[in-house]
């Protein structure tokens, strides 16, 4: 039998650790070089994302690699958002009408080790830290490093190299800079920032409060969410806009305006957050981008997966999910096509690139849907009759945020085509006053789907053209 | 009264040379800086894009500057498409069912010698060639240059620095550049590229083919057009994939290759391109790409225009439009805010964008529309149903290839909206059987409108969530 390949992996985030899990598993030999120090030995990322939403395309990929049972040890289910309106009392707006479909909040360094310490169990897999990759000479599957403990330059060789270093991946830098390659890319930042602060636990341990939910406190142009950690602590991330507003990062610059703007906007979330101060000052203020790019693949040789090929914003809560999707989706398609790269590379994304690019679309619409959430009546209707809908006819229907969020055989560009035609038929439905309430709830749904399927058909029409 | 501020404007192409000569008109000390040698004495371009299609929204940003009639003089009317089909005879399929509607085939170096001329007559105004820029420090209004002269590098500084540098504008790369402006940003190539080749004119200085239409020879994946010159030559410009398909510019390496694929496809045309297989391997091919960029401006110092800010691929004809049509839309808010660049800048975004990526997302659908033309009966009978609108409803129905041609009141934006959605109507109601021929054209306009309006309302209410 062939020797199989040596593959150069760079960044062991999320991403890169499980790719490297799985591909050790397979048999390759597996390079995983990291430019920061190793998580598991030096505590950092303070005031970062430090919890995320985990779901089912996000287990189907730890399945994949056998570490779904000990991640779900890590987890925090939430059954829904718990919304925190201007006025009145908090309520929870479930996230499906089916009481088995729920995320999970995780602690992103708490999974990172988890795959690390997975992936190097394997004998065919050395991870390096404190390595960070400078360029990439992409058709030798080579890239150079510098070694921030000797601050000497080092050079990598793989059979196969593949970038999973994030949002800034080096490895796509090297691809955008390739002009044989006319490299199609895109970075769009929301006009909005994000700050993270801490509610600690309670003093006996417990939760400050309602621990089983995604809290949300959507105030039209701002927002504050809170997800639980498994130390009874919620990490909360403010998201405001950077300027031209009564409030925001640009003007927030003295301890009496943050109290006066949180006491104004989230008075019941700020005796929650004794440091809020403090936090506000010292934690940074990172931005919200959606990065698109094509081809993923150069020379047969290098390939970019994860956030590095496809970042995105995480009002779907689906970033680390479609990260690790990838990893399904790319393996399947190697174990077809083992030893043939440059049909891998592009059978991976032709099939896989409609879909994240669905992802990113549906994650900045969610953005607005999650910090208006309060202000439309229409949108509130629509929920509830989706709720109704998904309660007594669990296998009949699948409101937009269900398909991509707990039915991972449905592919992120068939939920969105499927579900922004869903919110549409319901939305003119329920403004034309189509749906009284003299109707059944079984004779609302057929009106659903049949209008649906109706604006299906006049927009496949239309794009016959194309 | 407070003197004028020093305009520094970086090209001087299409887009700078009306922008300066402007603003010379307006008062303002006018520096313009252009890379190459003056075309006026230097012939340059051999092999790209050198004649162009100018309609109403260009016409009307050359009338602000007094400079219509001359470029009129210049023009060559072309009222339809000649369609030349794989199987059968060419056909007309005018451009409206309204006489006086049709676009211009214009010289691209003999239009910006006229507005280097009419700028350079103004004593404000002073242009400097051969100075290309190689950075820009925004906040000040300067850049550096390289003098291909004397190959030293210069300093100019101005109060306003406005880029009309072109697609691979420079004063955009400084953007990119600044981490400051999280400056969002998006190239998109298409999977085709483009190559020039001429039909010269007739021994007796006549036209060797119809002279008064755009020529286009669809072909599905792949397509040729045509545009006259006022010396009886035509510009043939192929459009062809790259690679992965039976003919594209991977594989036609040879002259054999090249005839065999000329013979098969475009037999009609071959024999007017006497000098085929030379031009074939000595025009450079160049590549087709969408460029979107935000912010336009920086500092409330520099601004991008044209290309610069939006370069689309050229299938509606509109790039050369669309940049004059931004010193129209600029010298507007200039006029009403002089002395305020901040506002100017953010009021001049915030009102043109919306129109620029109309356009750039419309010319993309026309790609598709035009190289496979002939392959969609639908879009047959809806264009013969367009024109015989346009010509017994001339008030009523614009088409949108009409709305976004001819109708410089309407902005690209609007010609989007309305326009698709009337392609939309059509196509779903001829599929549908809805048109039948007992009904008159009066009843088919009628629902052809009314179903228009449908569309157009039931996205409003979809979208209101957003």
């Amino acid at each position: 039998m062939k020797k199989k390949e040596h593959i150069l992996i760079i960044g062991a985030g999320l991403c890169g650790s499980l790719l490297a899990l799985r591909m050790g598993q397979r048999g390759y030999r597996v390079t995983l070089v990291e430019k920061r120090p190793d998580l598991r030995e030096v505590d950092q990322d303070a005031g970062r994302s430090i919890n995320l939403a985990l779901s089912d395309r996000g287990l189907r990929g730890l399945r994949l690699a056998g570490v779904e049972e000990a991640a779900l040890a890590l987890c925090i289910p939430m059954n829904g958002r718990m919304i925190h309106p201007a006025h009145g009392e908090p309520f929870l707006s479930a996230y499906s009408g089916r009481e088995n479909e729920y995320i999970n909040s995780v602690s992103r360094p708490g999974l990172n080790k988890l795959l690390l310490d997975a992936a190097e169990e394997l004998d065919s897999v050395s991870i390096i830290f404190n390595h960070s990759c400078e360029s990439v000479i992409l058709e030798n599957a080579a890239a150079t490093f510098t070694n921030h403990a000797t601050g000497k330059t080092v050079t990598m060789k793989g059979d196969i190299l593949i970038g999973a270093d994030g949002a800034g991946s080096a490895v796509r830098k090297s691809m955008f800079q390739d002009r044989q390659l006319l490299f199609s890319f895109s970075q769009q930042w929301l006009t909005h920032g994000y700050k993270e602060i801490e509610i600690p636990a309670a003093k006996n341990g417990g939760y400050r409060t309602y621990k089983n939910a995604l809290h949300i406190w959507p105030r039209g142009e701002d927002m504050l969410i809170a997800l639980p950690n498994l130390d009874g602590s919620f990490t909360v991330t403010l998201f405001l806009p950077y300027k031209d507003s009564d409030y925001c990062f640009e003007n927030l610059t003295s301890a009496e305006k943050v109290i006066e703007y949180f006491e104004t906007e989230f008075p019941d979330a700020v005796s929650l957050m004794p440091n809020l101060i403090d936090e506000f000052f010292t934690h940074p203020t990172g931005p919200l981008g959606t990065i698109k790019c094509s081809p993923w693949s150069s020379y047969g040789k290098t390939l970019l997966m994860g956030d590095a090929a496809h970042a995105i914003v995480p009002f779907y809560g689906q970033g680390m999910n479609a990260s690790f999707e990838d990893v399904v989706v790319f393996d399947a398609i190697l174990a077809e096509n083992e030893g043939q790269w440059e049909t891998i590379f592009s059978k991976y994304e032709s099939v896989r690139k409609k879909d994240t690019d669905a992802i990113a679309d549906l994650a900045v619409d969610n953005f607005h849907e999650m910090k208006e959430h309060t202000a439309s009546a229409l949108f509130q209707q629509k929920r509830k009759l989706e709720l109704e809908f998904e309660r007594e006819f669990p296998k009949e229907y699948h409101s937009k945020y269900s398909l991509v969020t707990f039915n991972e055989k449905i592919s992120y560009s068939q939920a969105l085509r499927q579900g922004r035609a869903q919110d549409k038929a319901i939305l003119n439905l329920l403004d034309d006053g189509s749906l009284p309430k003299t109707l059944s709830l079984r004779e609302k749904l057929r009106l659903v789907q049949k209008t649906t399927q109706e604006l299906l058909h006049d927009d496949a029409v239309a794009q016959n053209l194309k």
